[in-house]
């Protein structure tokens, strides 16, 4: 999951190999996400994460797959925060104002995220598509669904996802990355008042 | 106008002085739109150009300034194209609708845009941020202005500002730049009437 089918995938089979493989990963976004990927190092990760150098290639095989593998976790990570939110609101349209607000303090937790996402299209345009393709397909699922229960308009399109996304991924930008002054539930009552109820005039 | 502060602006005085710049410039958008920061040269720009060597350095210091200033121009390009159309409308809240439209069009026939703008996040993050900052500002001013007016809701923010941008950017990603199947009126109309009405479940 959260692969794409391109990559060898080499799954740590213990749960040792797998808390090792999480700590590369880790390192390997603040390598990546302090010196961009020209300037990092497999070097550099090993000794962030601690590990020996024979340990970094029992899980990946260069720079460019730690790369390749730490977008699609960074991706993952981040559906696998928001989505729960979501999930747990009484129904999908607060689930929006709720998704939103944990997204903005993800960001601010996980600064090298843009940096990283973004410089992705640079460096593999796979893992850049397939992060916002993946997180527009999982939005144009729950919502298609919520749609079908009344709880969104009926109208539900991928055109309507992207522009959420892209709305989510922007404020991010904004309240998360450029700015901590604001807090994440205000920024994100602003902007659900308006998904919600849209542009025009409100009435009453 | 469009010029950072920081950048010493020097500005052709003739007319055919001003041709020559904005040939460089479009020479630059090429270059630099096919070979990216680091692959692309003065010298490829000048050859695209049609220039001699010395021409560019009438106009730019080097190749750093000349990006600053595709970026520069390139966001006032946009807000250029998409500006009028939008107070051609005959009110703001359906100038949302030619507005979007036009910009996935410009995108179309622009198809470097994302990745110079993109770029300057690892290049030159004051124009990039730049860029942002004066779109979302002209968003601001003009919804503020119809919100006075009644056209659109009354409550209308930076947030909101924001929130509609990022809209449109990942929209004319998705279908400007990674596709060109659908079209720009289509896709603009479907989330238009998202923005306009909301998600929420639509009456009637």
């Amino acid at each position: 999951m959260g692969e794409t089918g391109k990559m060898m995938v080499r799954r740590p089979r213990t749960a040792r190999g797998e808390r090792t493989r999480r700590t590369l990963l880790d390192a390997a976004a603040l390598e990546f996400g302090t010196l961009g990927f020209q300037g990092a190092s497999i070097s550099g990760i090993t000794r962030r994460a601690g590990t020996a150098l024979g340990s970094f290639y029992t899980y990946f095989e260069s720079k460019d797959e730690i790369f390749r593998a730490l977008v699609n976790d960074m991706s993952a990570q981040v559906r696998g925060t928001i989505g729960p939110k979501i999930l747990a609101a009484p129904d999908r349209l607060t689930g929006e104002l709720a998704g939103l607000t944990a997204f903005i303090e993800f960001v601010r937790e996980h600064q090298e995220l843009y940096r990283i996402v973004d410089e992705a299209e640079f460096v593999d345009q796979d893992s850049y598509r397939g992060h916002y393709r993946r997180t527009v397909d999982g939005y144009l699922t729950s919502l298609t669904e919520a749609a079908e229960r009344g709880e969104v308009r009926s109208d539900i399109s991928e055109v309507h996802a992207w522009a959420i996304v892209g709305m989510n991924v922007f404020l991010g930008l904004r309240y998360g990355v450029w700015s901590d002054e604001e807090a994440p539930a205000d920024v994100a009552a602003q902007a659900f008042a308006l998904l919600r109820d849209g542009l025009k005039p409100q009435s009453g």
